[in-house]
């Protein structure tokens, strides 16, 4: 790419993930510079400071571009008022609460000419592409994911994730979802869930899905948020010529039993390499298939009450 | 339209939607001829039967075009084997049981260069296209939609639309979205839900949605399967110049008090209509917003157990 200026982009949203990772990405990317960030509370050393987002468009036109790290919950009006206020933005995931306000944003992006980029960090673990290139021949079997993690070495002291207009056990499964979406060389749709939602909370601690593959493949994701000892994000594929296991996530790829791939993560520099390229060329990359896979897991789930919830 | 032979059509899933709107429909309708109908169980007279889709497929080349009006649980299969048997397919509403599977059938049908229509009956209901042009040019600072009716008079008998993978007081409910998306000058989308479950069911009996909307308006929704007496299906519109009714399900609409338009209903002759323009065009017509609504709405929602339901 020719050497330009960079883009002068803001931080909304100060929380962990805009602190590990936006922010070093961004840091070590010679593309942007960090020019501001919003957030009532949190103050970033070295960084000038806005309390709300209307004010920091008002005073700084000359920041471009926005990254959106605050919870999905309250995403859409803030992204809503920047591609208005006419700037490119980044969505952590999942780009929003809903499907369909998603897709008003699309609209509104694509009407204004501005990029509008819903990241998925997952996909840019090191052994996805990899694992796509390496089944788009093959006829596959069976897909298996398993996603267990402890949500209160995970979230402590996050009591709103069980509230209502969250997903509960589908924010690290949408993970998953977002990994089979990029590496299965066909679409499957869920066709049956069972939802785990504890007696006290309105979203689910645990799901088990079952998907139907036009090809007749078998494909399962069970998610559990109650897993103590050793975390599991495992995707093991089998198909007519051999198998393939995605562990760690998506960073650690082996086939046929041989390691393939591992190595250091690079998902969020990957993200902002990717930014880059849509601002250069102008354009739009929003793929709403993994939060379609959750919002299709609710609507067809069959809901089972469960022990209550007490971190 | 120049005259072409007739389009040779089988219905498929022969209940009461079939028999009292679908079948007449074509028979009045000059673009397509009824050739078969294919259902486990029911006959219809004078026209020939099939028990399985397949047999029909294989048999019956000539027939081009398939209108699916099973259950959205059994539709997804079906609609595959008629595209991939190079067959032109309309769906009745909803056009399938999750979002996923209703793009698959997008990507196949284009991919194959066939027609697939995905109907929405209520949005050719009298009223619509004229409140929508009305509402055009309008600032709207309200919509409150009031769907209520007697889920034992609608549905007799047919516990099934209390199993996980039907949408309970969606199915009607989801005519009134149809309508929204329809007449609404911008989109809209849930931003809040609360879902009334009876303790003995896995579909909502109930549900009340509050819409955000990016220009102001107040947008809300009350769906309720439990009315007794007067059948309730209205949607009313205030704006900055005058107020709308859109009453009985859409066909019936008032301007600032007034009739504006009323008359029998129409609904299926014009979803042929259309469905012999799309064919003729070679196009492709599925809008899922209204389902996606829907989708959104089990996403976002707030569950409340209420009194068991027994028929």
């Amino acid at each position: 790419m020719k050497a330009t200026e960079p883009t002068r982009i803001a931080i909304v949203g100060v929380g962990k993930i805009a602190r590990d990772q936006h922010m070093p990405s961004i840091e070590h990317n010679p593309n942007f510079t960090l020019c501001a960030a919003v957030s009532r509370h949190a103050r970033v050393d070295g960084v000038e400071h806005y309390n709300a987002l209307d004010a920091m468009l008002l005073k700084r036109p000359d920041i471009t571009a926005l990254a959106l790290c605050t919870p999905p919950a309250v995403r859409f009006d803030m992204a809503m008022a920047a591609l208005r206020a006419g700037r490119h933005v980044l969505l952590e995931k999942p780009p929003g609460a809903t499907l369909t306000e998603v897709e008003t944003l699309v609209g509104e992006a694509r009407e204004r000419g501005l990029t509008l980029y819903a990241t998925w960090h997952s996909r840019h673990a090191l052994g996805v592409e990899p694992a796509r290139d390496w089944l788009a021949p093959r006829r596959i079997r069976s897909v298996r994911i398993v996603w267990k993690e402890d949500v209160r070495r995970w979230h402590p002291g996050q009591a709103w994730i069980w509230n209502a207009g969250n997903v509960g056990v589908f924010d690290p499964g949408i993970n998953a979802l977002s990994i089979l979406t990029r590496i299965m060389p066909h679409p499957v749709h869920v066709a049956s869930a069972d939802l785990d939602f504890p007696s006290n909370c309105q979203t689910p601690i645990a799901a088990r899905l079952e998907f139907a593959d036009p090809f007749g493949a078998t494909v399962t994701a069970e998610f559990d948020w109650r897993h103590e000892g050793h975390q599991t994000w495992d995707i093991a594929v089998e198909t007519d010529a051999g198998s393939l296991l995605l562990s760690e996530g998506g960073s650690r790829l082996t086939i046929d039993g041989e390691p393939a791939v591992s190595g250091p993560d690079r998902e969020y520099p990957a993200i902002y390499e990717h930014f880059a390229e849509l601002l250069a060329a102008g354009r739009i990359d929003v793929d709403v298939s993994p939060l379609r896979h959750v919002a299709d897991a609710f609507l067809v789930g069959r809901r089972h009450e469960v022990d209550a919830f007490h971190e």
